[in-house]
């Protein structure tokens, strides 16, 4: 009886925290191991359940690229890349569509439904929910990346026709004004949804523990003005640096709170929400 | 961290159990140690907010016997019972509705709210919530013990009008069709909301552990015959007998169960509703 | 035949005033006979009632002195009074919330109720419609007046809920920033109610005829430079300053009308909303 | 000051009609000085905005025969009737729709207006209001009377629409299947809206007292079974009779009360509504 | 078969304006030809059934000064002129209602109902749709027109309860402060609801095919620039100037384009609406 | 001009189909060459805006076939039926819900939106839309088909959110009650639906003209206890076998019609929908 005494504590110490964000919408970028492995992968639609019930207005963005490079592989289609972004040509963008969309997605999906939550799985296509336009190079030498866009507008009446009951899971995938379908990388996707939303909080899973110091130490929060030193000095380095820029954007634009999270700790998501002690890298402005 | 992540662990081990209740009514009843003891009342607060946040239409009913018999001591009005009731004059009632709807309900509705809840605290009286009539005798000795009633009509407008964001916190008061105020027993108060609600659980926080057999052991669930037959055979006593007769009349109007828990067990409420281990007794028809 | 045609006449004349106020909000502090004599208590729910089926919004926030004076004598606790604010400590605040908001309150909701209204009772303390703050000292002599305050912040969510079919009857209590009980003075709770509904009026019914000249004539229209100069000429004196204070504050943040009107008349509310003869004094910025 | 508080005293008298009748939907037949007076549909207007603003869903249906006999007149064409019934040609029909539809229905909409209300005129065409099938034969003698019709059907549809705030008034005029225009007896018309709105009452506005028996004397209450049989033996006679057969046939159909008044009386319909003492003879079944 | 494929070719060639024009609003002022003959009335009917089931907010403004003059002339009331406004004494106010109210605008409601269709017939005074004030003189000569009057106000809750599904045909009176009912111009009528309705166009139904250049050329788009140009110039004439000039306003006050369309041509609405090709003079800011 | 109004007329001859099924429920099961080849993709996404503009709601259910088995052969994964279905082990279940839920899904959604319309795509995965159970086996010779399903329940929430604006375009994909993935047939998914909304029509686009008889002449429609006959006489053979059947059974569950028509006639759809010369087979009860 005790130990159930002291999990009905734990419950309850979540109260300040579902306080301070119910009725608020937070961007989830879920990717890496948290999404690829099947018993972490049911943690966090736990956590994502847990979330949307206690009334946060979860929205959940997602990238795939394992399971994109596997099937380009067993279709022997070549993978590129030049800045960090997957050159995507049309045999690839069909491959990342489907792999996106309806693997990678659609399991998401079954595993939130399938714990007893009640989730939408959708591309930035699906009622014209994300406008992109093309990206004319990448990378530090100007490589045409192909078929890959960033997202110039978003129209949110979609997920406000589900919001309250539905968790929303969505693929980054866009249209252009001519409608081609383009590839946009599941970050600043999430971020531009976090701003057109105004989220309370965008959150990026990861696969690394944060943002670190010159010793290799975790920085638990970062400002804005400090993040754009440890670029420019060199600190945050590859694949870290996108990941910062693009919440840096998010605070400029108006997004209270960006957090880098390490997606491998089991729960991460509740842990970085329902308690004082991140998990991670806050970034504020 | 490990800690931490123990804690999240507990958060999820309750989706299940949000996932049955969520969007139906669970009328409790709250008296004793759990209403009486700051620290149990804001342990109770918290379970209660709790339920309410997850999307449990959590509707409390409170007595208030302790504080009414001291108040009516420091007021020189002596305290009489009948067959477990207070018999009731005018100056009593005038005491006990004081006590009741001014002290005890706004107490309990300050903590609530001091927590980060929304409570609404009203008597059977606001909106005309509950109809009474006077009983005409209680006890075996079939005293007339004045003032008291038993509702006979419930009008769950002023309810349904703060449904979904607030707590609403009841003194079991009600007037009859003259307009007299009469003093109703908190738990068939609490029984006739359950009814007319179509509530999934009625509970009763209580200062025993629950129904106990011949030898005393608790009994953790007890079929509506089983319950008669205790009754019969004088192995449910005293005090008891009216709550489980309440139970009994509340699962044979539609109620599904009713608990009679152990309110001095911190965070009881979440414990039977969050776990499979009840703590107390469960009644079913 | 002839005398009913003269009633219907009456209705009819009603008509301008209601289409001049239908669907506005009308805040109310009733104190005084109009609420402490059975009788004209019964006449005050009827003018309530009527307000309320012709469509205005009235919500009542209301006293209790005499009755708190009654009850804290009973209990042998003294009375003290600085700059017309009762000296409130522990054991006194206990008994303020007890009499306003469980006997005062309920006592007129009740008899709303019974002439057919639909009315619910509140304080301050629920859904958290009033944040106070201490005051730290009262009167000229800088008091130090206890467990008292002055609402800062008015949360309507609850009345919103109520709105169109309820009358809010509402006891002037509140609690700080730190979940302390204070006890307001039902004027400026009024009046800080009134600014925030953006109410077309707020009315104080007292024991006085209203604001007096030099002469001791009843001033029916008092502009609030006016006002000022009466209070600063010595002409209102004692507890009608602070009234016209109050009600020159509301003036001031956006009410239109205040009045200060004489309770003891029958129908004093209805007379005033619904006669071109006000009966009482009307304050204008 | 005495003469106001009478006033107020005869507004508050009202309370208790007004409970019994609000939220209920009233259809009102107008006809006669009523609506023919200047003076007296002055009076008839008040009477209705002030039952509509007490929340009373009043449904106004009003005849035509004065304005319509003279503008036929003034243009020549002759004016017959069968059975009570008129004659109507397309000629005629032309008329009846102008003068009952354009200057009839719209001037009592005017003075609605003029006096603070809400009014919107429409005839049965308006959103298909009102379908109805053309008489074979009316009077003793089987007259064929051209365009006149009864109502077979009602899309309470645009009704809804207006509901709460606007005062339908409507000219008894349909369409048949084919989308013939046809003329229909107010009172008949009144009739079946009533029992397609589950109307609480339906009223006839007459030039008469009521229904009188033998000796000529107002017979207050009748009875369904009753009337008939004043029918029968020849009491009831000339243009009464369909009058009553009218009410009943809405009292066999589920209309809970029938009253025809008295509309040359000032205030007729509060007097009827809002007294104990009725203004006519009310039928029931 | 191919026939008919051509058909569903037509269809969805109007996709691309139902998308440019659905849940906007069109005003609409029907008159002449289009709205006198039966079988062009049918056709407009269709017209506006489908734009308005196509999602479309269309509102209906008629004139009917044939009618108007042939009625006068059965009753021997001379029509007199002046400034292209009939001059409106008592006698004609009436009939000018009695005809446009009445007759002409129920008939159009018959014939949308007819045709499938849903709508309501009103007038300026239904619902205080449009209050208006007295022109004191027309015309160069400065004659006083009498019960002629100019739209000054648009209340358009009548109109958003009928939205969504009623086609609003309204006629062009409406009373001034005083509740004198006034004659007001059907076209002037139409373009003061435009405005008030931020409607995307206003379509003016006329018997001519549009406005003309000097050398009789129909011009198919017209900035306002050159309008004011052309009637300074002399080349816009006649009852063409007041049009132009009543299209200049409502583009001044915010209407994005007004259009002067020949009604002569079956289907012109449609016309002008679905294809490139317009079928009258836009006139433009 | 005269090709115009010719254009026009065709317009308005769709009003009395429009009238016919606005706000009804048309569930359209999309393959063949109609959904396969883009410009007939186009046609078909311009016939379900126009129908889902005019009011009628359409839900879309798509195959995939031809692009499921080009991905298998690239992947080098054998493809096997029996009776017509696919026996679909894991590596095909994956690889079907890529091409439908993935490609085949979204492009639909890219053309519709691409158009001007809005489309949302799903799977039955989405908002727990469909559940299913695996078929034990399939064909004459009972083979166990794998993960293939059935669906036995409809959550259509999801759906109803959407409503009104978004066509919604589901991939026939299922979990059954272990959250196993389900491949199901387009024909009987889009059935059950049907029958789930209370569909007027399910209509089955598809490569064949419809329903021939025993001297392979069209039958336009089709009863059916006769097709129960041609069935049994062999004359219905093949492939429109299950598909009969399954109308059969959306028939009997309450689907008023069951269309299936010709896929390769150009704007297939609309001919059904808006003209009396259906393009197919119709089977009614």
């Amino acid at each position: 009886m005790d130990a159930l005494i002291e999990k009905a504590r734990v419950l309850v110490e979540a109260l300040p925290y579902i306080s301070k964000f119910r009725g608020r919408a937070l961007v989830i970028k879920v990717g890496g191991r948290a999404m690829d492995e099947p018993a972490m992968r049911e943690k966090l639609a736990e956590d994502l359940i847990l979330l949307r019930w206690v009334g946060i207005d979860v929205v959940v963005v997602h990238g795939g690229g394992l399971q994109i490079g596997e099937m380009l592989s067993r279709l022997g289609i070549l993978s590129r890349f030049a800045g960090g972004m997957r050159i995507t040509d049309e045999p690839t963008m069909h491959v990342v569509e489907m792999v996106l969309g309806g693997a990678v997605n659609k399991e998401l999906v079954r595993v939130i439904q399938g714990k007893g939550g009640r989730a939408v799985g959708l591309t930035g296509k699906d009622g014209g929910l994300a406008l992109a336009k093309r990206l004319s190079s990448v990378g530090t030498e100007g490589v045409d990346p192909g078929l890959v866009g960033d997202v110039i507008r978003v129209d949110p009446t979609v997920l406000k026709r589900l919001a309250g009951e539905f968790i929303p899971v969505i693929a980054p995938i866009a249209v252009d004004e001519q409608g081609t379908t383009l590839n946009v990388n599941a970050d600043p996707f999430a971020a531009k949804l976090a701003v057109a939303l105004g989220a309370e909080k965008l959150v990026l899973l990861t696969d690394v523990q944060g943002v670190k110091d010159r010793e290799g130490i975790l920085i638990p929060t970062l400002h804005a003005q400090h993040a754009r030193g440890l670029i420019a000095s060199g600190i945050i380095t590859g694949g870290m640096i996108p990941k910062v820029e693009y919440a840096l954007s998010a605070l400029h634009e108006g997004v209270a709170k960006v957090h880098i999270i390490d997606g491998r700790l089991e729960h991460a998501l509740l842990l970085e929400i329902f308690t004082d002690r991140g998990v991670g890298t806050e970034l504020v402005a």
